[in-house]
This record gives structure tokens, C-alpha cells and sequence, in this order.
């Protein structure tokens, strides 16, 4: 899998990109990403790739011409399987989702900042507008690198054995069960006995119902889907 | 305000939190942010700070330890109001949290990795865990990082008039209303008139039906709140 990320902070998506997991499906060549500065495609040599908003108001608009010039730059040399834009009105992730973006060859990914990207790139260009969830961000950058983590660590090959997607939340509509390692006894609470106990198919019952009531009682809307 | 992280992982927190708005929040003196690492409360010399689970099954464990050990240290010279652990297990942020997270003084954030922490450190420690979205991501690093930002930018004086938090996206229960810049025309797709009209009460008017249009077609769901 291939992914462009459009953004004017480049620097920000360092470090998230560079480390752990997403290391790993890079080192493994599993996963390319290539983090594209916005000012390359600037309307003037100052750099520009923002101005004021048709109507007034607070915060700054990304221009058209340096996102269009940019997507169709980056688009010359391959096909993008979706053209994404992080937003907090776009459909809200989940893990169903990252599965299915996880499927696809080429993405590009653009990072709004300020008030966000002038309406007609999103209505021209961009074919899947998602939002991590119901709260607003500085910028795209952060919702990029959510993005691409949870898609990323779903490809065949990218976690091993120890970090196993199987068994993590959502992945069947359940919350995990709780988990437990030594101490048995940690200052007077202890682990529950099933998990020592050996029998294997007791403890996948127990975990099992343990996920089922942390469901019930912290998310039953999941159960409901 | 003052958020101390613990983590595996101090170095994939650097980026996100040196760049844009939380580096300005941090040079304004308004928000300081201390990332530790917890191999510093190590079980023994060769830094250990997980092990494999109680049961079984893929995924180490974040040892109880090492925590209780941070977290009481962290705790010695100052009264943490919420103790964070971010999960997809809990509780879904959204704007309202992050407005309610925004007023509090002291806030300590723990990241989980691999199959998560032991349970007994979420009984006996964590006032507050915080889901970032219903997808898995590899760590908690990234939502602690997504958390930190929304909570970040809130915390008065950090936004300047020119990105004020006031027209966001979620603070009304609304999705933003689509936005232009220059130019007019953009290959035959055109600004909407009303916007260029210079009637403010008109234009107000305009971008609350957009407003409300875009949340019903997109997020029926918040207008029922």
C-alpha cells in the first residue's frame, strides 16, 4: 500500500510516522508514505496557499489552485484508490472502515488546516471525506496519522503473532475482555482464578463473557449493529 | 494547565506536540506538557515494564508495577484532577468532554501499548478512560496526542480571533457550513453570490442553513442531542 499525505505541516507527522508499528510496516516495505508540503504548489513565491473567506469571518481558507495543482501532480503517475480528506463533518471512522481502506493500493490524504479547504476541491476531487471522531483538532495532520496507523497496522504482515488484531475491540463488535499479567496478587487485588487455572476453554468462555457485559455496560449501542 | 504523559514511547509524542497551535499554547506558558518515559519505574534492569497475560492468548500486558510506581510518583507534589487512561474501551470523546477537560488544572495521561495495562491499574488508579474513536490504533501515544490538541486549543488565549474555536465544527451540535476563498471562478464553479454580497445578517443566515442542511443530510444523530 502506497499513501500521500497532502498537508502544509509536514514536520508535524514526524515523529508518529517514524516510530513503532508504522516503522515497522515501512522497514517491512509493506507500507510507503510520502508526506507532501503544500507550498510546492504555492499560487506566489511567498509561499501562499491560504486567504481570507468569501462572506468575512474567523480563520483562513485553503486556496483551490495549490491543492488542485497538487492532487493532480500527485495523481499524474498512479490511480488513487480514494481521494480522502480528514474533516470533522466526514463519516466518522471506525474499525469497519480502517478494514476496508486497509484493501486498497493508493490513497492520498489531505490535511485541512485553519477553516479548512475551499469547498469546490472537496466537491471536484476528493471522493471520501472522514472525521475521527466528534471533536475539532488544530488541523488535519493528527486525524491523518490516526488514520493512517489504524489502516496500517491491519495489513497482512505488519503485527506479529504478540500484537494480533483478532482478538482487538470492535474488531467483532465486542469490547475487549480485561487482561492480567504478574503479580497474582497486586497489593490485595488478585487475579481472577479462571485465568490460571489452565483450562482453556473455561478461560475463552469467561473472556468471552467478559467482553460481552464490558459491552453491555459501556457501549450497548455496538451490540445493536 | 499542566498534562503530564506516561508512555513507552516518549519519542512518537515529540512531533505532534512541538508544532502549530500546542507549541504555541506551550511558548504562551499556557499549557506545559511533560512526556516520561516508563521505563524509568522498571521492573528491573533490563527496563521490563510488560509481560505475557494471565490465560494466555496474543499480546503482553503492561505490568501493574511500573505504573502504581509512576503514577504515585507523578503524584507526589501535585493532585492530578482527572488520572486519563485512553482505550478504546472507554468512554468516546467529544467536544463537550474536551470543553469539560479544557478547565481542569492538572491532568495525567497514561498510554497504553500491546494488549493494554493490567486491569488492577484501571481500578485502582484511572478516574477517566477515554476512547478516541471506535477503531484500534497501535498505542495510545496518538490518541493521547489527538486528546492533548483538543483539549489544548481551547484553553483561552491559545486561539487567536483569526482561528477562533467559536465557529468550530461540534460547539453548537452543528457541522461547520462550507467555506470559499479566492478565486471567484474556480474551472467554471463558482462562489456562492450570497457570500459576496456584503449583507452580514444575509450571509449569517445562509451559512446556519448550510449549517444545518449539511448536519442533517450528514449527522442526523446531533441534532437529536
Amino acid at each position: 500500500m502506497h499513501i500521500d499525505i497532502l498537508t502544509v505541516l509536514p514536520e508535524l507527522l514526524a515523529s508518529p510516522l517514524e516510530h513503532s508499528i508504522m516503522k515497522r510496516a515501512q522497514d517491512k516495505g509493506l507500507l510507503t508514505v510520502a508526506v507532501h508540503h503544500l507550498r510546492n504548489w504555492a499560487v506566489n513565491e511567498y509561499g501562499q496557499v491560504d486567504d481570507y473567506q468569501y462572506g468575512g469571518g474567523a480563520g483562513m481558507v485553503m486556496l483551490c489552485e495549490p491543492l488542485a495543482k497538487a492532487i493532480e501532480a500527485l495523481s499524474a503517475n498512479k490511480k488513487f484508490d480514494e481521494i480522502i480528506y480528514v474533516t470533522p463533518d466526514g463519516r466518522t471512522l471506525n474499525q469497519r472502515m480502517a478494514n476496508t481502506l486497509s484493501l486498497k493500493g493508493n490513497l492520498l490524504i489531505i490535511c485541512g488546516h485553519y477553516k479548512g479547504i475551499d469547498e469546490r476541491i472537496r466537491e471536484k476531487y476528493v471522493t471520501l471525506e472522514i472525521s475521527i471522531g466528534d471533536y475539532v483538532l488544530s488541523g488535519g495532520e493528527l486525524a491523518a496519522a490516526v488514520l493512517v496507523d489504524s489502516i496500517g497496522r491491519l495489513l497482512p504482515g505488519v503485527l506479529n503473532d504478540e500484537t494480533s488484531a483478532l482478538t482487538d475491540s470492535f474488531q467483532d463488535n465486542l469490547l475487549a475482555p480485561p487482561v492480567y499479567t504478574r503479580p497474582v496478587d497486586f497489593e490485595g487485588m488478585k487475579v481472577p482464578d479462571i485465568l490460571m487455572s489452565g483450562n482453556h476453554t473455561k478461560i475463552e468462555e469467561w473472556r468471552y463473557e467478559q467482553a460481552l457485559q464490558r459491552t453491555r455496560d459501556r457501549r450497548p449501542d455496538l451490540l445493536e449493529e
